[in-house]
């Protein structure tokens, strides 16, 4: 049996949108920059997926932007903005984020301050969440920013987005969220939210790698990372990839509420029943958590050598997010919520999607209680 | 009957290629970055497809680095190099250049001349080649980086990147080339022929779009334009595109030397009956050209309207290089061989491929000489 627990990481490609792409590898394969009929085909697709994706976030079609994934268009916000305000020389020189961003939030934080960018980094409370008082008081006139992710990666805490757009509005601040993690499972209206930018991809939720989008309210302007040819109005130069595009779109288009309801029961589930197994600890939050997320520490455990036993049983998981995992630096999520060194270690994200299954779980729930005896025989930490 | 002769703005995706990578969507569709069996799967993928490209142009397997495509990889030469040359304060800020090169080298070249850059824009000759003594003179002590195109789009003049490598190895200055439209075209030895920077992407080869790579010679350090997860060995973040990558790879792998003589040799002829028309001359060089490059100026027409008639023929043109039909503005490289705006408007690029058949040839020469007769008719050009 194989059962895949790292939906967060990435996730099947639905088999609906892989039908919807496949004409636009060989049959309809026009650049939709070209005049001609294949041109506009290809162009008519684009703009009727920009139409789908605009619509799911209740922002315009002109304000959607492709982009090659949700770190482009993360990087694209942060420096664009950034740069932007440079040139103008206003002065604002000030962003606002969280402890718990993804790396491609942080790490182009650390870009800015090396170009003089001062970043305030949050902090978030035990269960991940931002304290909206400590965002207001941060909030100065050199504020060109605030930028806090919507859902966590790693342990799945949803920020009041609602509030926090508010704030900046009062404020007179831009606001930004990346959705990377939430997109389709909560929804999100731009409008309501006061959403500046928005950073949206497809692989999280049964599209395509390799595509993304950035919502830009209508009127900011900012420097653009990629220059050239002059696609998506000039703003994102590169020839639109019309399959991913279209898959995107599709993806978006066929997720729904059942699944995320069908999902959030299968969470809860999951978490009462493995926190059955003694001396295990939830991350992150009971409510306003990801549909998907479950993060678990199985104290005084390795959680490399749970992910290990997994494995070997068929059963992918996360032993921190799978963009970290490259570096097997403990997770600065886990830091910010102050989980002791160990009990970070001996964490594991369980990572469902629409396709998991009561099967799977019984599989999991069938596997795992032996695997976290067994590891605690051995362990040192367990006197 | 269609026929496609737009493969210079972008080509089908060969089946073969396709076949490579549907597994790679609904199968094998994990994070390259996941510690798991099924990361590891993506993993060896991805690294296999970096092996097949750098080994298509003699580089080590480690100097590829993969991008959304060509406009990235230039976008990151150009300006990753001219910003860690001003934090190293080397005073190094010129870059030389040709007026030839597409919009994704000129356009982030008019961006860096915001930030200080010195640009020299080479000449060219009227088939569309550099003055090499020229180029010679134009290197200073300043200068950072030479960019110039392997084949050009419009015109299809190979340039001799032997002797501009080894001019620029004199000199001591990095030399990058962009090879979008002459990889697996023309041969290219990054190490014979003295390339730090070489741009390559998939879909001018019947691969998909979205999906490019940067070769960057061995201990060149240059700033990154995507900073997250460390991807691409920190160069660059971002989930890989896995199926794009296989295919990207693939494409590369059954591209073949047959084709190619296939394609010179079908090119000859076209442009041998088309010359037939009265008052046509074919722009850009008759040796040293891209084997599926034909650019004829059907002298007192406008291109837009035999691009109109051939599309109502079924019949798929470019009248500009796709990237700027979009702006309708004239080409910028026909200017700069000199055409007069007329013979420029009246400019027609058909681009052939590996699928395009004798048989093509011979409906487009049974359409075209009575387009162009009727539109003469009507040309208030024609005396």
């Amino acid at each position: 049996m194989k059962v895949y627990l790292d939906n967060a990481a990435t996730t099947k490609v639905d088999e609906k949108v892989l039908k919807e792409m496949l004409p636009y590898f060989t049959e309809k394969y026009g650049n939709s920059s070209s005049m001609h009929l294949m041109g506009n085909e290809a162009k008519s697709a684009l703009e009727k997926a920009r139409h789908t994706i605009a619509k799911s976030v209740n922002a315009k079609t002109t304000e959607i932007y492709f982009t090659s994934g949700g770190t482009e268009a993360n990087n694209w916000v942060l420096k664009g903005l950034f740069w932007k305000n440079q040139k103008l020389e206003t002065g604002k020189n000030h962003l606002i984020t969280t402890k718990i961003e993804h790396d491609s939030i942080l790490k182009p934080c650390e870009r800015l301050e090396k170009q003089g960018g001062k970043i305030t980094y949050l902090d978030v409370n035990k269960e991940g969440f931002i304290d909206l008082e400590q965002l207001k008081k941060a909030i100065t006139k050199e504020t060109f920013l605030v930028s806090i992710m919507h859902g966590n990666n790693e342990i799945g805490t949803i920020q009041d987005i609602e509030k926090i757009g508010k704030i900046c509005k009062e404020k007179n601040v831009l606001f930004h969220t990346d959705a990377c993690q939430s997109y389709t499972k909560i929804p999100i209206d731009v409008k309501k939210t006061n959403i500046d930018f928005l950073t949206l991809n497809a692989h999280k939720i049964h599209g395509p790698k390799g595509i993304g989008a950035l919502y830009i309210k209508e009127g900011i302007e900012m420097t653009y990372l990629l220059h050239g040819g002059g696609h998506e109005k000039g703003k994102r130069s590169g020839t639109q990839n019309i399959p991913g595009i279209v898959g995107f779109a599709k993806a978006v288009e066929i997720a729904n509420s059942k699944d995320v309801k069908k999902m959030e029961k299968l969470r809860d589930k999951f978490i009462e029943k493995i926190l059955d197994i003694p001396n295990t600890t939830l991350n992150g939050p009971k409510e306003n958590r990801l549909p998907n997320n479950i993060n678990i520490s199985f104290n005084d455990v390795e959680g490399e050598s749970i992910g290990g036993y997994l494995e070997n049983a068929g059963i992918f998981v996360s032993t921190g997010s799978a963009c970290m995992s490259n570096t097997l630096s403990s997770s600065h999520v886990l830091e910010a919520i102050k989980l002791k060194p160990l009990q970070a270690n001996s964490s594991i994200r369980f990572s469902i999607s629409k396709y998991t299954t009561e099967k799977d779980l019984d599989y999991l729930m069938k596997k795992i209680p032996d695997i976290i005896k067994k590891l605690r025989r051995l362990s040192p930490l367990v006197k």
